[in-house]
Protein backbone atom coordinates (compact mmCIF):
# COMPACT_ATOMS: atom_id res chain seq x y z
CA UNK A 1 0.00 0.00 0.00
CA UNK A 2 1.15 3.51 -0.70
CA UNK A 3 1.87 5.51 2.04
CA UNK A 4 0.58 8.76 -0.22
CA UNK A 5 -2.43 9.88 1.01
CA UNK A 6 -5.40 9.55 -1.40
CA UNK A 7 -4.85 13.62 -3.10
CA UNK A 8 -1.35 12.36 -3.30
CA UNK A 9 -2.38 9.65 -5.49
CA UNK A 10 -4.60 11.58 -7.62
CA UNK A 11 -1.76 14.52 -8.37
CA UNK A 12 0.77 11.55 -8.97
CA UNK A 13 -1.51 9.86 -11.51
CA UNK A 14 -2.10 13.06 -13.28
CA UNK A 15 1.94 13.04 -13.35
CA UNK A 16 2.16 9.67 -14.43
CA UNK A 17 -0.69 10.36 -17.53
CA UNK A 18 1.22 12.88 -19.12
CA UNK A 19 4.74 10.93 -18.26
CA UNK A 20 3.19 7.54 -20.41
CA UNK A 21 5.03 7.79 -23.50
CA UNK A 22 4.18 7.01 -26.24
CA UNK A 23 0.23 8.24 -26.45
CA UNK A 24 -0.76 8.90 -29.67
CA UNK A 25 -1.89 12.78 -30.30
CA UNK A 26 -1.38 13.50 -26.49
CA UNK A 27 1.85 15.41 -24.78
CA UNK A 28 3.94 13.04 -23.62
CA UNK A 29 7.58 13.04 -22.74
CA UNK A 30 8.63 13.00 -26.46
CA UNK A 31 5.72 15.40 -27.58
CA UNK A 32 3.94 18.59 -27.23
CA UNK A 33 1.86 20.39 -28.95
CA UNK A 34 2.64 24.09 -29.63
CA UNK A 35 0.35 26.09 -27.00
CA UNK A 36 0.21 22.97 -24.46
CA UNK A 37 3.62 21.34 -23.50
CA UNK A 38 4.74 18.94 -21.07
CA UNK A 39 5.28 21.57 -18.40
CA UNK A 40 1.86 22.60 -17.94
CA UNK A 41 0.70 19.25 -17.00
CA UNK A 42 3.36 19.06 -14.32
CA UNK A 43 1.65 22.86 -13.38
CA UNK A 44 -2.11 21.72 -13.61
CA UNK A 45 -1.19 18.50 -11.10
CA UNK A 46 0.23 20.68 -8.70
CA UNK A 47 -1.85 23.17 -8.53
CA UNK A 48 -5.01 20.98 -8.64
CA UNK A 49 -3.89 19.03 -5.58
CA UNK A 50 -5.08 21.29 -2.76
CA UNK A 51 -8.68 21.25 -4.48
CA UNK A 52 -8.86 17.33 -4.17
CA UNK A 53 -7.45 17.16 -0.58
CA UNK A 54 -10.61 19.04 0.26
CA UNK A 55 -12.11 15.82 -0.42
CA UNK A 56 -10.04 15.18 3.05
CA UNK A 57 -12.88 16.78 4.99
CA UNK A 58 -15.48 15.81 3.35
CA UNK A 59 -16.35 18.44 1.00
CA UNK A 60 -19.06 17.94 -2.31
CA UNK A 61 -17.16 16.48 -4.85
CA UNK A 62 -18.42 19.57 -7.47
CA UNK A 63 -16.69 21.89 -4.94
CA UNK A 64 -13.55 19.72 -4.90
CA UNK A 65 -13.37 19.75 -8.40
CA UNK A 66 -14.08 23.06 -8.83
CA UNK A 67 -11.45 24.47 -6.49
CA UNK A 68 -9.11 21.42 -8.33
CA UNK A 69 -9.94 23.45 -11.68
CA UNK A 70 -8.94 26.88 -10.07
CA UNK A 71 -5.58 25.61 -9.13
CA UNK A 72 -5.29 23.45 -12.25
CA UNK A 73 -5.12 26.63 -14.54
CA UNK A 74 -2.80 28.39 -12.00
CA UNK A 75 -0.42 27.89 -15.69
CA UNK A 76 -0.15 29.93 -19.12
CA UNK A 77 -1.81 26.89 -21.16
CA UNK A 78 -5.68 26.85 -20.08
CA UNK A 79 -7.41 23.50 -19.90
CA UNK A 80 -5.15 20.89 -19.39
CA UNK A 81 -6.22 18.35 -16.64
CA UNK A 82 -10.60 19.47 -16.40
CA UNK A 83 -11.48 16.28 -17.96
CA UNK A 84 -9.27 14.15 -15.74
CA UNK A 85 -10.41 15.81 -12.20
CA UNK A 86 -13.58 15.55 -13.47
CA UNK A 87 -13.61 11.81 -13.09
CA UNK A 88 -10.42 11.97 -10.18
CA UNK A 89 -12.97 14.13 -8.27
CA UNK A 90 -15.56 11.06 -7.53
CA UNK A 91 -13.02 8.93 -7.19
CA UNK A 92 -11.30 10.57 -4.62
CA UNK A 93 -14.33 11.03 -2.60
CA UNK A 94 -14.92 7.05 -3.22
CA UNK A 95 -11.59 6.43 -1.99
CA UNK A 96 -11.91 8.23 1.03
CA UNK A 97 -15.37 6.40 1.36
CA UNK A 98 -13.28 3.53 1.41
CA UNK A 99 -15.27 2.33 -1.28
CA UNK A 100 -13.01 2.44 -4.46
CA UNK A 101 -14.82 0.16 -6.85
CA UNK A 102 -17.86 0.73 -9.50
CA UNK A 103 -20.52 0.24 -6.64
CA UNK A 104 -18.62 2.98 -4.66
CA UNK A 105 -18.11 5.59 -6.89
CA UNK A 106 -21.97 5.30 -8.17
CA UNK A 107 -22.71 6.03 -4.71
CA UNK A 108 -20.86 8.90 -4.95
CA UNK A 109 -22.70 9.99 -8.20
CA UNK A 110 -26.57 9.44 -6.98
CA UNK A 111 -25.33 11.54 -3.85
CA UNK A 112 -24.53 14.91 -6.00
CA UNK A 113 -26.82 17.24 -5.44
CA UNK A 114 -27.88 20.59 -7.24
CA UNK A 115 -25.40 22.68 -5.42
CA UNK A 116 -22.94 19.90 -7.06
CA UNK A 117 -23.97 21.06 -10.75
CA UNK A 118 -23.63 24.53 -9.82
CA UNK A 119 -19.81 24.40 -8.89
CA UNK A 120 -19.13 22.06 -11.97
CA UNK A 121 -20.63 25.16 -13.65
CA UNK A 122 -18.70 27.63 -11.78
CA UNK A 123 -15.52 25.35 -13.00
CA UNK A 124 -16.09 26.83 -16.67
CA UNK A 125 -15.14 30.09 -15.53
CA UNK A 126 -11.78 28.69 -14.76
CA UNK A 127 -11.14 27.56 -18.08
CA UNK A 128 -11.34 27.51 -21.90
CA UNK A 129 -13.33 23.28 -22.24
CA UNK A 130 -13.86 22.62 -25.85
CA UNK A 131 -17.77 22.13 -26.01
CA UNK A 132 -20.30 21.47 -28.62
CA UNK A 133 -23.34 23.98 -28.64
CA UNK A 134 -26.43 22.70 -26.42
CA UNK A 135 -29.39 21.65 -28.00
CA UNK A 136 -31.95 23.64 -29.34
CA UNK A 137 -34.47 24.74 -26.19
CA UNK A 138 -30.99 24.18 -23.92
CA UNK A 139 -29.32 27.25 -24.15
CA UNK A 140 -29.94 28.04 -20.78
CA UNK A 141 -27.83 25.35 -19.25
CA UNK A 142 -24.95 25.85 -21.99
CA UNK A 143 -21.51 25.15 -19.72
CA UNK A 144 -20.40 28.03 -21.04
CA UNK A 145 -22.60 30.31 -19.43
CA UNK A 146 -20.65 29.74 -15.91
CA UNK A 147 -22.31 30.97 -12.84
CA UNK A 148 -24.82 32.72 -15.30
CA UNK A 149 -26.66 29.01 -16.07
CA UNK A 150 -26.89 28.81 -11.46
CA UNK A 151 -30.47 29.88 -11.84
CA UNK A 152 -31.38 27.76 -14.30
CA UNK A 153 -29.86 24.76 -12.79
CA UNK A 154 -31.74 25.47 -9.68
CA UNK A 155 -34.88 25.84 -11.55
CA UNK A 156 -35.02 22.99 -12.88
CA UNK A 157 -33.40 21.48 -9.78
CA UNK A 158 -30.33 19.29 -11.88
CA UNK A 159 -28.38 16.90 -9.63
CA UNK A 160 -24.68 16.84 -10.91
CA UNK A 161 -25.62 13.13 -11.80
CA UNK A 162 -28.26 14.94 -13.95
CA UNK A 163 -26.20 17.15 -15.62
CA UNK A 164 -24.18 14.25 -16.52
CA UNK A 165 -26.79 11.64 -17.51
CA UNK A 166 -27.40 14.58 -20.33
CA UNK A 167 -24.31 14.51 -21.50
CA UNK A 168 -23.51 10.82 -21.68
CA UNK A 169 -23.92 10.61 -25.21
CA UNK A 170 -21.28 12.83 -27.02
CA UNK A 171 -18.97 12.91 -23.88
CA UNK A 172 -16.31 9.96 -22.81
CA UNK A 173 -16.24 11.53 -18.98
CA UNK A 174 -19.92 12.02 -18.66
CA UNK A 175 -20.48 8.58 -20.04
CA UNK A 176 -17.98 7.16 -17.19
CA UNK A 177 -19.85 9.16 -14.40
CA UNK A 178 -23.47 7.26 -14.96
CA UNK A 179 -21.70 4.16 -16.02
CA UNK A 180 -19.96 2.96 -12.91
CA UNK A 181 -16.60 4.25 -14.63
CA UNK A 182 -16.59 0.89 -16.54
CA UNK A 183 -14.18 1.86 -18.67
CA UNK A 184 -11.54 3.54 -15.60
CA UNK A 185 -11.64 0.27 -13.80
CA UNK A 186 -11.18 -2.00 -16.57
CA UNK A 187 -8.28 -0.08 -17.27
CA UNK A 188 -7.08 0.10 -13.61
CA UNK A 189 -7.29 -3.98 -13.58
CA UNK A 190 -4.73 -4.22 -16.55
CA UNK A 191 -2.49 -1.80 -15.14
CA UNK A 192 -2.63 -3.59 -11.88
CA UNK A 193 -1.74 -6.80 -14.18
CA UNK A 194 0.69 -5.22 -16.36
CA UNK A 195 4.51 -5.43 -16.12
CA UNK A 196 7.31 -2.69 -16.32
CA UNK A 197 7.37 0.44 -16.10
CA UNK A 198 3.90 2.23 -14.43
CA UNK A 199 4.13 4.84 -17.26
CA UNK A 200 4.39 2.34 -19.84
CA UNK A 201 1.47 0.52 -18.99
CA UNK A 202 -0.37 3.58 -18.56
CA UNK A 203 0.61 4.30 -22.44
CA UNK A 204 -0.76 0.56 -23.15
CA UNK A 205 -3.89 0.96 -21.67
CA UNK A 206 -4.12 4.41 -23.94
CA UNK A 207 -3.80 2.55 -27.03
CA UNK A 208 -6.38 -0.14 -26.05
CA UNK A 209 -9.00 2.42 -24.85
CA UNK A 210 -8.43 4.77 -27.74
CA UNK A 211 -8.80 1.55 -30.31
CA UNK A 212 -11.96 1.08 -28.20
CA UNK A 213 -14.01 4.07 -28.57
CA UNK A 214 -14.05 7.34 -30.56
CA UNK A 215 -12.39 10.15 -28.15
CA UNK A 216 -14.99 12.66 -27.50
CA UNK A 217 -12.73 15.11 -27.63
CA UNK A 218 -11.45 14.67 -31.04
CA UNK A 219 -15.10 14.62 -32.26
CA UNK A 220 -16.16 17.89 -30.47
CA UNK A 221 -12.53 19.70 -31.55
CA UNK A 222 -12.53 17.93 -34.95
CA UNK A 223 -16.13 15.66 -36.22
CA UNK A 224 -16.65 11.79 -35.82
CA UNK A 225 -15.02 10.59 -39.15
CA UNK A 226 -11.41 11.94 -37.46
CA UNK A 227 -12.51 10.39 -34.23
CA UNK A 228 -12.84 7.34 -36.12
CA UNK A 229 -10.13 7.21 -37.70
CA UNK A 230 -7.72 7.72 -34.82
CA UNK A 231 -9.88 4.86 -33.46
CA UNK A 232 -8.80 2.61 -36.39
CA UNK A 233 -5.28 3.96 -36.52
CA UNK A 234 -5.07 2.61 -32.84
CA UNK A 235 -6.32 -0.93 -33.47
CA UNK A 236 -3.99 -1.30 -36.16
CA UNK A 237 -0.79 -0.15 -34.09
CA UNK A 238 -2.34 -3.47 -31.46
CA UNK A 239 -2.64 -5.27 -34.71
CA UNK A 240 1.09 -4.65 -34.96
CA UNK A 241 0.14 -3.29 -38.33
CA UNK A 242 1.77 0.20 -38.00
CA UNK A 243 3.49 2.11 -34.70
CA UNK A 244 3.00 4.17 -32.04
CA UNK A 245 5.31 6.17 -32.28
CA UNK A 246 5.02 6.93 -35.84
CA UNK A 247 1.03 7.83 -35.07
CA UNK A 248 2.21 9.84 -32.32
CA UNK A 249 3.93 12.31 -34.62
CA UNK A 250 1.57 12.21 -36.88
CA UNK A 251 -1.55 12.96 -34.55
CA UNK A 252 0.44 15.76 -33.35
CA UNK A 253 1.87 17.41 -36.15
CA UNK A 254 -1.95 17.86 -37.31
CA UNK A 255 -2.95 18.69 -34.11
CA UNK A 256 -5.58 16.04 -33.46
CA UNK A 257 -5.21 15.38 -29.51
CA UNK A 258 -7.33 12.31 -27.74
CA UNK A 259 -7.85 14.11 -24.64
CA UNK A 260 -10.97 12.40 -23.05
CA UNK A 261 -8.89 9.13 -23.66
CA UNK A 262 -5.79 10.55 -21.82
CA UNK A 263 -8.38 11.32 -19.14
CA UNK A 264 -9.85 8.04 -18.63
CA UNK A 265 -6.18 6.94 -18.04
CA UNK A 266 -5.39 9.37 -15.24
CA UNK A 267 -8.28 8.26 -13.61
CA UNK A 268 -7.06 4.76 -14.14
CA UNK A 269 -3.34 4.78 -12.76
CA UNK A 270 -5.22 6.90 -9.38
CA UNK A 271 -7.32 3.41 -9.14
CA UNK A 272 -4.13 1.42 -9.85
CA UNK A 273 -2.07 3.06 -7.19
CA UNK A 274 -4.45 3.11 -4.90
CA UNK A 275 -4.42 -0.79 -5.39
CA UNK A 276 -1.01 -0.85 -4.54
CA UNK A 277 1.10 -0.67 -8.06
CA UNK A 278 4.19 0.73 -6.71
CA UNK A 279 6.00 3.19 -8.79
CA UNK B 1 3.12 36.21 -8.48
CA UNK B 2 2.53 32.65 -8.73
CA UNK B 3 -0.88 31.47 -7.06
CA UNK B 4 0.65 28.72 -5.63
CA UNK B 5 2.24 28.27 -2.22
CA UNK B 6 5.69 28.17 -1.39
CA UNK B 7 5.46 24.34 -0.86
CA UNK B 8 3.56 23.87 -4.14
CA UNK B 9 6.26 26.00 -5.90
CA UNK B 10 9.08 23.94 -4.37
CA UNK B 11 7.38 20.79 -5.60
CA UNK B 12 6.90 22.29 -9.03
CA UNK B 13 11.02 23.16 -9.19
CA UNK B 14 11.15 19.44 -8.49
CA UNK B 15 9.60 18.64 -11.16
CA UNK B 16 10.48 21.05 -13.57
CA UNK B 17 13.82 20.15 -12.65
CA UNK B 18 13.64 16.75 -14.26
CA UNK B 19 11.53 18.16 -17.51
CA UNK B 20 14.44 20.39 -18.83
CA UNK B 21 15.86 18.32 -21.55
CA UNK B 22 18.34 17.50 -22.03
CA UNK B 23 20.42 17.91 -19.21
CA UNK B 24 23.58 15.69 -20.06
CA UNK B 25 23.66 13.10 -17.60
CA UNK B 26 20.78 13.62 -15.87
CA UNK B 27 17.29 11.30 -15.72
CA UNK B 28 15.54 14.13 -18.50
CA UNK B 29 12.40 13.83 -20.83
CA UNK B 30 14.40 11.68 -22.80
CA UNK B 31 17.00 9.80 -20.85
CA UNK B 32 16.35 7.26 -18.15
CA UNK B 33 19.01 5.46 -16.34
CA UNK B 34 18.43 1.87 -15.86
CA UNK B 35 17.28 1.87 -12.27
CA UNK B 36 16.36 5.49 -11.74
CA UNK B 37 13.60 6.69 -14.03
CA UNK B 38 11.54 10.07 -14.91
CA UNK B 39 8.07 8.56 -12.99
CA UNK B 40 11.04 7.90 -9.73
CA UNK B 41 11.02 12.18 -9.39
CA UNK B 42 8.01 12.23 -10.06
CA UNK B 43 6.32 10.24 -7.12
CA UNK B 44 9.75 11.89 -5.28
CA UNK B 45 8.43 15.15 -5.79
CA UNK B 46 4.78 14.70 -5.00
CA UNK B 47 5.97 12.75 -1.71
CA UNK B 48 8.16 15.32 -0.59
CA UNK B 49 5.66 18.40 -0.63
CA UNK B 50 4.13 17.42 2.32
CA UNK B 51 7.46 18.15 4.46
CA UNK B 52 8.06 20.18 2.72
CA UNK B 53 4.86 22.07 3.95
CA UNK B 54 5.97 22.08 7.02
CA UNK B 55 8.06 24.91 7.10
CA UNK B 56 4.35 26.93 6.47
CA UNK B 57 3.98 26.41 10.58
CA UNK B 58 7.59 27.17 11.65
CA UNK B 59 8.58 23.81 11.84
CA UNK B 60 12.89 24.01 11.54
CA UNK B 61 14.91 23.48 8.44
CA UNK B 62 16.55 20.29 9.84
CA UNK B 63 12.72 18.89 10.75
CA UNK B 64 11.51 19.87 7.17
CA UNK B 65 14.35 18.15 5.74
CA UNK B 66 13.90 15.06 6.97
CA UNK B 67 10.11 14.69 6.72
CA UNK B 68 10.58 16.00 2.93
CA UNK B 69 13.20 13.13 2.25
CA UNK B 70 11.22 10.01 4.17
CA UNK B 71 8.17 11.61 1.32
CA UNK B 72 10.81 11.24 -1.30
CA UNK B 73 11.75 7.91 -0.93
CA UNK B 74 7.95 6.35 -1.19
CA UNK B 75 8.88 5.16 -4.63
CA UNK B 76 11.17 2.48 -5.57
CA UNK B 77 14.42 3.86 -6.76
CA UNK B 78 15.63 5.35 -3.41
CA UNK B 79 17.33 8.63 -3.63
CA UNK B 80 15.98 10.97 -6.44
CA UNK B 81 15.87 14.47 -4.48
CA UNK B 82 18.14 14.28 -1.41
CA UNK B 83 20.18 17.24 -2.51
CA UNK B 84 17.71 19.14 -3.73
CA UNK B 85 15.75 19.10 -0.49
CA UNK B 86 18.63 20.12 1.27
CA UNK B 87 18.50 23.17 -0.61
CA UNK B 88 14.86 23.55 -0.78
CA UNK B 89 14.75 23.24 2.89
CA UNK B 90 16.61 26.64 3.46
CA UNK B 91 15.44 28.44 0.40
CA UNK B 92 12.04 27.21 1.39
CA UNK B 93 12.47 29.00 5.36
CA UNK B 94 13.54 32.29 3.80
CA UNK B 95 10.50 32.55 1.56
CA UNK B 96 8.34 31.82 4.76
CA UNK B 97 10.74 34.71 6.39
CA UNK B 98 9.89 37.23 2.99
CA UNK B 99 13.64 37.44 2.36
CA UNK B 100 14.27 34.72 0.11
CA UNK B 101 17.50 36.41 -0.75
CA UNK B 102 20.96 35.36 -0.41
CA UNK B 103 21.28 37.10 3.01
CA UNK B 104 17.67 35.88 3.77
CA UNK B 105 19.09 32.56 3.40
CA UNK B 106 22.28 32.79 5.38
CA UNK B 107 20.19 33.61 8.10
CA UNK B 108 18.26 30.45 8.27
CA UNK B 109 21.44 28.76 7.88
CA UNK B 110 23.25 30.67 10.53
CA UNK B 111 20.36 29.81 12.99
CA UNK B 112 20.25 25.80 12.72
CA UNK B 113 20.99 24.25 15.75
CA UNK B 114 22.15 21.24 16.85
CA UNK B 115 19.02 19.49 16.43
CA UNK B 116 18.54 20.23 12.93
CA UNK B 117 22.16 18.45 12.56
CA UNK B 118 20.50 15.28 14.31
CA UNK B 119 17.58 15.47 11.46
CA UNK B 120 19.99 15.51 9.38
CA UNK B 121 21.28 12.60 10.50
CA UNK B 122 17.90 10.80 10.67
CA UNK B 123 17.42 11.76 7.15
CA UNK B 124 20.12 9.05 5.78
CA UNK B 125 18.06 6.53 7.34
CA UNK B 126 15.16 6.61 4.57
CA UNK B 127 17.51 6.35 1.40
CA UNK B 128 21.20 5.47 0.23
CA UNK B 129 23.43 8.44 -0.58
CA UNK B 130 26.54 8.35 -2.50
CA UNK B 131 28.89 9.93 0.32
CA UNK B 132 32.69 9.33 0.56
CA UNK B 133 34.20 7.70 3.75
CA UNK B 134 34.70 10.23 6.75
CA UNK B 135 38.58 11.86 7.40
CA UNK B 136 40.50 9.73 9.80
CA UNK B 137 39.20 10.57 13.39
CA UNK B 138 35.85 11.44 12.11
CA UNK B 139 33.97 7.93 12.00
CA UNK B 140 32.05 8.66 14.61
CA UNK B 141 30.40 11.15 12.52
CA UNK B 142 29.91 9.45 9.32
CA UNK B 143 26.55 10.09 7.80
CA UNK B 144 25.73 6.83 7.15
CA UNK B 145 25.31 5.99 10.55
CA UNK B 146 22.06 7.92 10.71
CA UNK B 147 20.60 8.54 14.46
CA UNK B 148 23.85 6.59 15.36
CA UNK B 149 25.61 9.47 15.55
CA UNK B 150 23.31 11.60 16.90
CA UNK B 151 24.83 11.67 20.21
CA UNK B 152 28.21 12.20 18.56
CA UNK B 153 26.49 15.25 16.70
CA UNK B 154 25.30 16.21 20.44
CA UNK B 155 28.40 15.86 22.13
CA UNK B 156 30.38 18.12 19.75
CA UNK B 157 27.16 20.22 19.74
CA UNK B 158 27.28 20.77 15.77
CA UNK B 159 24.66 22.92 14.34
CA UNK B 160 23.49 21.85 10.62
CA UNK B 161 25.92 24.57 9.86
CA UNK B 162 28.31 23.45 11.15
CA UNK B 163 27.91 20.01 9.29
CA UNK B 164 27.35 22.17 6.23
CA UNK B 165 30.54 23.69 6.47
CA UNK B 166 32.74 20.35 7.12
CA UNK B 167 31.52 19.31 4.00
CA UNK B 168 31.48 21.90 1.76
CA UNK B 169 34.94 21.37 -0.26
CA UNK B 170 33.87 18.33 -1.55
CA UNK B 171 30.39 18.54 -1.37
CA UNK B 172 28.31 21.15 -3.93
CA UNK B 173 25.20 21.43 -1.73
CA UNK B 174 26.87 22.37 1.57
CA UNK B 175 29.19 24.69 -0.62
CA UNK B 176 25.84 26.40 -1.44
CA UNK B 177 24.97 26.52 2.39
CA UNK B 178 27.56 28.45 3.62
CA UNK B 179 28.34 30.07 0.36
CA UNK B 180 24.91 32.62 0.90
CA UNK B 181 23.39 30.23 -1.95
CA UNK B 182 25.62 32.12 -5.09
CA UNK B 183 25.25 29.54 -7.28
CA UNK B 184 21.47 28.75 -6.99
CA UNK B 185 20.84 32.59 -6.82
CA UNK B 186 22.82 33.65 -10.02
CA UNK B 187 21.06 30.78 -12.19
CA UNK B 188 17.80 31.61 -10.67
CA UNK B 189 18.65 35.15 -12.00
CA UNK B 190 19.72 33.80 -15.28
CA UNK B 191 16.36 31.58 -15.64
CA UNK B 192 14.09 34.96 -14.75
CA UNK B 193 16.15 36.43 -17.80
CA UNK B 194 16.02 33.99 -20.00
CA UNK B 195 13.24 33.57 -22.57
CA UNK B 196 11.41 30.36 -23.93
CA UNK B 197 9.88 27.36 -21.78
CA UNK B 198 10.71 27.27 -18.83
CA UNK B 199 12.56 23.76 -18.03
CA UNK B 200 14.25 24.86 -21.50
CA UNK B 201 16.10 27.63 -19.48
CA UNK B 202 16.55 25.21 -16.83
CA UNK B 203 18.27 23.01 -19.16
CA UNK B 204 20.72 25.96 -20.36
CA UNK B 205 21.34 26.86 -16.57
CA UNK B 206 22.09 23.32 -16.12
CA UNK B 207 25.03 23.36 -18.68
CA UNK B 208 26.02 26.60 -17.50
CA UNK B 209 26.86 25.37 -13.63
CA UNK B 210 28.05 21.74 -15.26
CA UNK B 211 30.71 23.71 -17.78
CA UNK B 212 31.53 26.10 -14.17
CA UNK B 213 32.64 23.52 -11.48
CA UNK B 214 33.27 19.63 -11.24
CA UNK B 215 29.94 18.09 -10.47
CA UNK B 216 30.39 16.75 -6.47
CA UNK B 217 28.22 13.91 -7.01
CA UNK B 218 30.21 12.87 -10.03
CA UNK B 219 33.57 13.43 -7.85
CA UNK B 220 32.02 10.90 -5.20
CA UNK B 221 30.63 8.46 -7.39
CA UNK B 222 33.48 8.36 -10.13
CA UNK B 223 36.27 10.49 -9.91
CA UNK B 224 37.93 13.92 -10.32
CA UNK B 225 38.92 13.45 -13.27
CA UNK B 226 35.73 11.97 -14.52
CA UNK B 227 33.85 14.80 -12.98
CA UNK B 228 36.74 17.72 -14.71
CA UNK B 229 36.04 15.44 -18.36
CA UNK B 230 32.53 16.16 -18.02
CA UNK B 231 32.74 19.88 -17.14
CA UNK B 232 35.40 20.21 -20.38
CA UNK B 233 32.64 18.66 -22.52
CA UNK B 234 30.14 20.75 -20.95
CA UNK B 235 32.19 23.77 -22.05
CA UNK B 236 32.31 22.22 -25.67
CA UNK B 237 28.70 22.00 -26.24
CA UNK B 238 28.65 26.11 -24.56
CA UNK B 239 31.26 26.72 -27.72
CA UNK B 240 29.54 25.10 -29.99
CA UNK B 241 31.77 22.77 -30.63
CA UNK B 242 30.02 19.53 -29.14
CA UNK B 243 25.76 18.56 -29.30
CA UNK B 244 24.17 18.91 -25.88
CA UNK B 245 21.71 15.69 -27.17
CA UNK B 246 24.92 14.04 -27.97
CA UNK B 247 26.42 14.65 -24.77
CA UNK B 248 23.29 13.16 -22.91
CA UNK B 249 23.44 9.90 -24.66
CA UNK B 250 27.02 9.69 -23.78
CA UNK B 251 26.99 10.60 -20.13
CA UNK B 252 23.71 8.36 -19.76
CA UNK B 253 25.22 5.22 -21.39
CA UNK B 254 28.54 5.03 -19.53
CA UNK B 255 26.52 5.69 -15.96
CA UNK B 256 27.32 9.40 -15.75
CA UNK B 257 25.08 11.25 -13.70
CA UNK B 258 25.97 14.82 -12.34
CA UNK B 259 23.52 15.26 -9.56
CA UNK B 260 24.79 17.96 -7.68
CA UNK B 261 24.16 20.23 -10.69
CA UNK B 262 20.76 19.30 -11.05
CA UNK B 263 19.71 19.67 -7.63
CA UNK B 264 21.62 23.56 -8.07
CA UNK B 265 18.96 23.63 -10.98
CA UNK B 266 16.23 22.83 -8.57
CA UNK B 267 17.25 25.22 -5.78
CA UNK B 268 17.41 28.09 -9.30
CA UNK B 269 14.00 26.95 -10.38
CA UNK B 270 12.28 27.72 -7.13
CA UNK B 271 13.73 30.87 -6.68
CA UNK B 272 12.95 31.87 -10.36
CA UNK B 273 9.34 30.59 -9.67
CA UNK B 274 9.00 33.03 -6.64
CA UNK B 275 10.63 35.59 -8.82
CA UNK B 276 7.47 35.43 -10.90
CA UNK B 277 8.45 33.24 -13.59
CA UNK B 278 5.32 31.75 -15.43
CA UNK B 279 5.23 28.37 -16.38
Amino acid sequence: MTGRSIAQDAELALLLEVTGTPKPGNVDRTHDHDDLRFEHFMAGAVGARPGLERAADGERVGRVFERAVAGMAQQSAGNTQFGALLLLAPLVAAAHDDALTPAGVDEVVKRTTVADAADFYRAFEHVDVAVDDPPSGLEPLDVRRGADAVPAIEERALTLCDVMDRSAEVDGVAAEWVGGFERVFGAAERIVDGDGPVPDRGAAVFLELLAGEPDTFVVKRSDRETAEMVQRRAQAVLDGEADAAELADELVDRGINPGTTADLVAGALFVALRRGVEV
